[in-house]
């Protein structure tokens, strides 16, 4: 497989690049559209067939300016041009592409003069969002400069047509999820909903490749996609979202079949997984036999993290000592030194290896030390590495949980890098959760609710909270004139709760509701008018 | 110039379109989308050599998702495809398109078959904003669908090299200025500093085309550019930015060039102008003769618009009369009947056109007269206008006028329609005007400030306010540093407002510098963190 001939595949394959990470940042901003340049300079180098992308392309759901104009950038750069294609499509790509109005693959544009196709279903960053129902990557699709494909518009079950491409006598099946709440596709795994086509003909003939982007390890009981859920047909899964690089294929000893986790090829948290060097995939497929190459990515900025836990030097210092804060201040120091010379080391003979590498030293307090100004020592070091502000991190052994409510404060305080992480449906489950029980709402389930703020804190999406209420009055409103409640109050709402004891499924589209009442010293004129409104259609 | 021959130009065009305008309207959504098919159909029909676009293609700064896919939907729907191009670009693209990555007209790039280029300025909606100085047009530059042309760098010069197109004997020359703010071009004309470059070969057989999305209207003594500002060299200037139809060339007679005001596509204020008939030109070229016909836009919603004054009517009611207010009413129902029978007829034979029209009744109640719920007034037309909520306007007499400062409240009670068309730097000048002596900031500058807020609410440029302060901050520092100012703080106190007086201007580098103190009432260790925090450059 290491010879490049007419029945061979050459595939690059990457994922969360994360276009637009950090782009404000005056050392960083340029990191992510560096190396997607990197990425598809190396597609053309190679000549590959096509570009295989695992979702988060874009960091933000509604990218800026720039980070869309860099992307189209090196889309047009590297990807259009006189080199033939030298593959067929021979799926229906009125159900490939069903969702795009230009329901084809970019390269038999007649209009568009394509060299190298790329391939790609989103990630969670750039999903589908809004009324249209359109992502960041349906600009590019539009633009015909990407193919979007594993695109479902069911929510409940998902029946997946495979793009079927043929190059010489080699024929590959690809299908692709584009990220779906784990939860959601956890539970249509589960009750066998979602379907896995196979093209009629020579079923055994074809090479399986599947695009996946979802939790991989485990983040709760239902919050990730066993590899075992899997369909056993398939040869190869590129794993897409986890950042952690670990392209080398793996073989499930049950379902067997390979997983290729490319990662990220930015750092997005500073965290062990991320420091794992970041490399791509060139995939060689000829009849059913693979072969993956790694590719190390040059530009990627160096990221060196360590732990130290104060207690296990007794004899360097304890707590008791006068001088102990300034002794363990030094020897932090000596630390970040020793992994800057590290960096340094390894970007020798990498010029384009940014200069200042990312750097965390993670320091286990717990025992009765205390902690110093992570600022002041931080300056130090503000001209060497690229993240002063987060270079220092005290950790402490976990102290018992208060669980006398959220605690917002606390967490709004938290490092920046940490609220990232937060997922903000958390906090609205927590809230709903520990909220007063006189003032929790009836018609708006904790599910919504929780989605609707995700969507307008993650997504931007301005509507969602209003679209939410909408929907939810009007559900209400219609029920209540099917039953033709007469318009008191107290009839109003014995009947809404009637409704919401008897499960009607029509007053809870999603999630469990929560079965108190709305508007609770609400009366009167305000009622009215909120009546009179809604029901004129205002 | 009837018949169409190798000589002869045809050029759509067309300004103001304002992709995305009300876009979350439930009846008026789609408006601005579906006239801008109607546009580029039509383009297509008459089978133009190019389309030119006069500014403001997009309402918001930073498009939707949905405006900027329906906009490319449209554009490779109807300007790519086999349709041979015959004419020839003959200037320097890299300096006509020197601020895209692809500086070419798209129409020669090999990997771009495109039917119909289309050429565009940007207008003072849709303009070059934040750090990276792109804009929404970019966008489409970047992915090869659209020219966009007339790009200045500089804010005080303006070198305009025109594209120069030739069809068989004829020669265009394309001059365009994409938005300026009025003022800032305004003073450029006066000193001299706005240079059109002409063809160096037979200067006089060119057709001197410019396009200008500017006021032309006087909206203040510096606030619009007169006519008589454009060289006299020119055939017709395409003059975009103003709403009102006003498409047959109009020569003005000092200058001998021909102006023909488009008007935008879409209905965008519930004025007069915007209820005259939209229109598109086919633009015919031939030589140095041209011939510009008016094209009808079919899909535009209706909008009629009729002036009322109580006072004119006293044989029908008068303010002393019991009843009046009722009686007044019913005469508003009645106009407002007549005005919708008149759109309806007009509206027979024109399925394209939407089915609500757009009405407003002004009424003008000075004299004593009470105006009455307007909510409950528009209940009656709600199913049969596109605008219920602002269908009926009152209006007084102007007023003797309150001058004890700016009253927000009063502002933002305004109907919206209104409220979109105050301009935020008259709010911040007023805040800065009104604002109590010793809260004033010495600085910050009221211009820097006005533009900063301006650009942060009507541009969604997050980061405006931030830079420029940081901007201030920052030349302020450089300046104590320069005169070695000792770090005590009634120095740095004296010595900035030395800088003020005296009128350095690094410390203004945008219009005046209001002379009051900074940070009064902020003392002590507030001021060492920041100063701190800053120098260190944390």
């Amino acid at each position: 497989l290491s010879t490049d001939d007419e029945d061979t595949f050459k595939i690059l394959i990457a994922t969360d690049i994360h276009l637009g990470y950090l782009e404000k940042d005056a050392v960083r901003g340029n990191d992510t559209f560096v190396t997607f340049d990197e990425i598809m300079k190396c597609a053309k180098q190679n000549e590959v067939d096509f570009v295989l992308l695992g979702g988060d392309l874009f960091h933000d759901n509604k990218p800026s300016r720039k980070a869309m104009h860099n992307c189209m950038e090196a889309l047009r750069k590297y990807c259009m041009g006189d080199k033939p294609i030298l593959f067929e499509v021979l799926s229906d790509q009125a159900v490939n592409f069903g969702n795009s109005k230009f329901p084809w693959v970019n390269y038999q544009d007649e209009n568009l003069n394509i060299s190298i196709p790329v391939f790609s279903v989103h990630g969670n960053h750039d999903d589908p969002t809004g009324a249209d129902g359109l992502c960041a990557l349906d600009l590019l699709s539009c633009a015909g400069m990407l193919n979007h494909f594993g695109r479902s518009l069911s929510v409940e079950k998902l029946e997946i047509s495979p793009v079927l491409l043929q190059k010489g006598s080699t024929q590959i099946a690809l299908y692709g999820i584009g990220s779906i709440p784990d939860e959601r596709l956890y539970r249509m795994f589960v009750n066998n909903q979602v379907t896995m086509l196979r093209p009629r003909e020579d079923e055994n003939s074809w090479f399986n490749l599947f695009v996946i982007h979802q939790n991989r390890s485990k983040h709760g009981a239902t919050n990730y996609i066993p590899e075992q859920f899997l369909d056993d047909f398939l040869d190869l899964v590129v794993w897409g979202h986890e950042h952690e690089c670990k392209i080398a294929p793996v073989r499930n000893e049950q379902q067997l079949f390979y997983i290729t986790q490319p990662g990220s090829s930015v750092v997005t948290s500073l965290s062990p997984g991320e420091a794992v060097k970041k490399h791509i995939g060139l995939l060689r497929v000829k009849g059913r036999k693979m072969n993956l190459q790694k590719i190390p990515l040059h530009t990627v900025r160096q990221f060196l993290i360590q732990d130290i836990t104060l207690m296990d030097y007794p004899d360097i210092f304890s707590p008791e000592q006068p001088n102990v804060t300034h002794k363990v201040q030094a020897f932090c120091q000596q630390k970040v030194e020793e992994m800057l010379e590290e960096a340094e080391k390894e970007r020798l003979g990498n010029p384009q290896t940014p200069e200042k590498p990312l750097i965390r030293l993670r320091v286990d307090y717990s025992g009765g030390f205390e902690s110093f100004n992570t600022m002041r020592f931080s300056q130090k070091f503000v001209d060497r590495v690229a993240n002063p502000k987060d270079l220092l991190h005290f950790t402490r052994q976990r102290e018992a949980k208060d669980d006398e409510g959220i605690d917002f404060e606390a967490l709004l305080s938290r490092p920046s890098s940490e609220v990232l992480q937060l997922r903000v449906e958390d906090l609205v489950k927590e809230y709903f959760q520990t909220a007063e029980k006189n003032m929790q709402l009836s018609l708006l389930t904790e599910q919504g609710m929780g989605k609707a703020v995700q969507e307008f804190v993650d997504k931007e999406e301005r509507d969602a909270i209003e679209e939410l209420i909408s929907y939810q009055l009007e559900k209400t409103q219609r029920y209540l004139r099917e039953r033709h409640v007469e318009a008191s109050e107290e009839k109003i709402d014995e009947e809404v709760s009637v409704g919401l004891r008897g499960g009607k499924k029509m007053l809870k589209p999603e999630g469990r509701t929560l079965g108190v009442r709305v508007g609770v010293g609400c009366k009167g004129p305000d009622r009215e008018r909120r009546r009179e409104g809604t029901f004129n259609g205002s």
